[in-house]
């Protein structure tokens, strides 16, 4: 076992958990990504993309990165949710403008016949990243390890890539759902064991991103991703060396299920920019924090204007809860992961606004009590 | 003033109005379109995609191959909703194996200032072609007209084609909301005068396709594309020779804001495969109809999984109310348009299930009434 410094900042696990915090906590989704000039350089230096992650140095100062540039309450580690399928043998490379694609997608009864859980030793990789992570943070904020959805990685194994209609994973679905629950279930248990590791690497807080859970049909939502998110939630360890390790749960385009969402076994639930967080914290109440919601283009938009729509996102989920016990949080992030061209300069602005009105907020409320 | 033969089948146009229907009727977004081999032979013949939606005796034919195939409920005009951007002199085409494309886009504010509501003449085409077409019916069908709201038409006209990101249209949006709202107005005056025209040529129901609006934010939904469509809505002709002409809204996307749109001055709003009807119905109450929202990717299943899953969505609805005055009804559509890889015949498939199954539904009523 390896010892790790004292965390400095608990923000954002403390909201992850319906803590009280001093102000709201902020991270963003791919803050370690293109936007920023270091990254780029780094990425120029690595050659590939996975040549960038796979390397633990190189994964581990990118990481880095935003937190050395920003306030920012929590690091995410530097990885991509296409590491499980590549270790189940898909064969996965970025071609350069392109996006992700695999040598061997999955697209028939006997592909996914052949399918196992991977062995966990061919994502050392990312093991290693992470307690690499803990050990250069020094504390400073806690780390976020994360996965794809099962149904999400389960779009790019089917599909081989990116798609806009998923035509070939909504075949299978809507054709032969039994063989999609059997690529399902191997996915679940895959990034469940995945997740187990990341944690028993360091990460403080893990997080599944379904990222294409909102191109479902009602119902099929709930069937084909939901089901096997609560699959992956059930076989988490709880804790880790007594402490509690908080779970995130992320479906893009989700906002029309976070009824069905607030009975996942999880701590919080993000939602994208067109939920309304006054109406989404009514729906899940005290069960769940809440993570999001601002739309990344904002970011886009000079520096009076982000201030003005990050004020109204913090606003629009209101006071948190003050006193001692369990009760509403906020974790501040975009609805979606920042896009490559956004200014840098932008996110500083974003943070400071972030920590003072929410500061702000809370002063307020102690005058007002 | 041109006189038409009488309408033999009017359930859509009653389902429209919220009257009782024997069957739900169905009709399905993009139906003229590339699935079907004789469009796909006239396309051919046509060369381009705006030769075909600009020549009269194409578009009249092109409109009908779908009405000829299958027992459809309505036919919808052969065109663009590009169309009126393009009358501004944005300049429209269609690179083969991309999407449209405008040689003059709208990027700031002395393009914004330079742009004003088209001359209907330069869309007389489509009139033309809505005349034509309504002959061609003999009143087998009603004929909806269309065009694309005033924010799904910014988005074209800022990025110069389609779009991932958004990343100008909402630069534009977060920067200069002033300027972005003098587009829109002007786009939704436009809208209006090009809709009413569509009725003066014999459209008998009109829909704004509000495509892109489910790519907004919570509360810039709102400002930026609800209140354009309102705005459209607040200028159409309510009746045209005496007959109501029903205004149907679709927001892909839109799922999360029916609470919103349920205060428009429309009659059907549509639906895409996100939302649960039934909660859609209980939002809604009595006040709208329903349009929707078969998943297109269902059309790819062999036909028992089409008739399990189209059988779902109208049990989803419930039964349509079956008495003289006005209540709750369903039109039955995709979630969005019809997809070129779908198999033809499995379009029969679905529009015979749709009828037999919804006027079996309304006997099991009078059976247990």
């Amino acid at each position: 076992m390896t010892c790790f410094a004292p965390l400095q900042n608990d923000t954002f696990l403390r909201a992850c958990l319906r803590q009280s915090t001093d102000y709201t906590p902020i991270w963003l989704m791919r803050q370690a990504g293109r936007f920023l000039p270091e990254y780029r350089a780094m990425r120029a230096k690595a050659g590939s993309f996975m040549s960038l992650a796979s390397n633990v140095d190189y994964a581990t100062e990118v990481t880095l990165q935003p937190v050395d540039r920003f306030a920012l309450d929590a690091a995410i580690v530097f990885s991509d949710i296409l590491t499980v399928p590549d270790a189940m043998g898909l064969g996965l490379s970025f071609a350069p403008g392109e996006g992700p694609r695999f040598a061997h997608p999955v697209q028939d009864e006997d592909a996914v016949a052949r399918l196992t859980v991977p062995d966990m030793n061919k994502l050392r990789y990312v093991f290693e990243a992470i307690t690499s992570i803990r050990k250069a943070l020094q504390g400073r904020v806690p780390l976020i390890g994360f996965a794809g959805s099962p149904w999400t990685l389960a779009c790019y194994m089917v599909e081989g890539a990116s798609s806009s209609h998923y035509r070939l994973v909504k075949t299978m679905l809507y054709s032969r759902p039994d063989v999609m629950h059997t690529l399902l279930k191997i996915n679940a248990d895959a990034v469940a064991l995945y997740l187990n590791s990341q944690i028993e690497a360091g990460a403080q807080a893990v997080m599944i991103f379904d990222s294409w859970g909102g191109v479902l049909a009602d119902g099929a939502f709930q069937e084909f991703s939901l089901a096997y998110t609560r699959r992956v939630l059930s076989q988490l360890h709880p804790t880790f060396d007594g402490v509690r390790i908080p779970r995130l749960v992320f479906t893009k385009g989700g906002g029309l299920w976070l009824d069905d969402m607030k009975t996942l076994d999880c701590d919080v639930l993000g939602v994208d920019w067109t939920v309304n967080l006054t109406r989404a914290r009514h729906c899940v109440g005290d069960s769940k924090a809440l993570q999001g919601n601002l739309d990344p283009s904002v970011l886009f938009a000079p520096p009076a204007h982000i201030e003005k729509e990050a004020i109204r996102v913090l606003n629009a989920f209101g006071q948190p809860h003050t006193g001692s016990g369990l009760g509403a949080t906020h974790i501040f992030n975009l609805g979606h992961g920042i896009n490559e061209h956004t200014p840098h300069e932008h996110v500083a602005t974003l943070v400071q606004v972030v920590h003072d009105h929410s500061r702000n907020m809370r002063q307020l409320n102690h005058v007002t009590v």
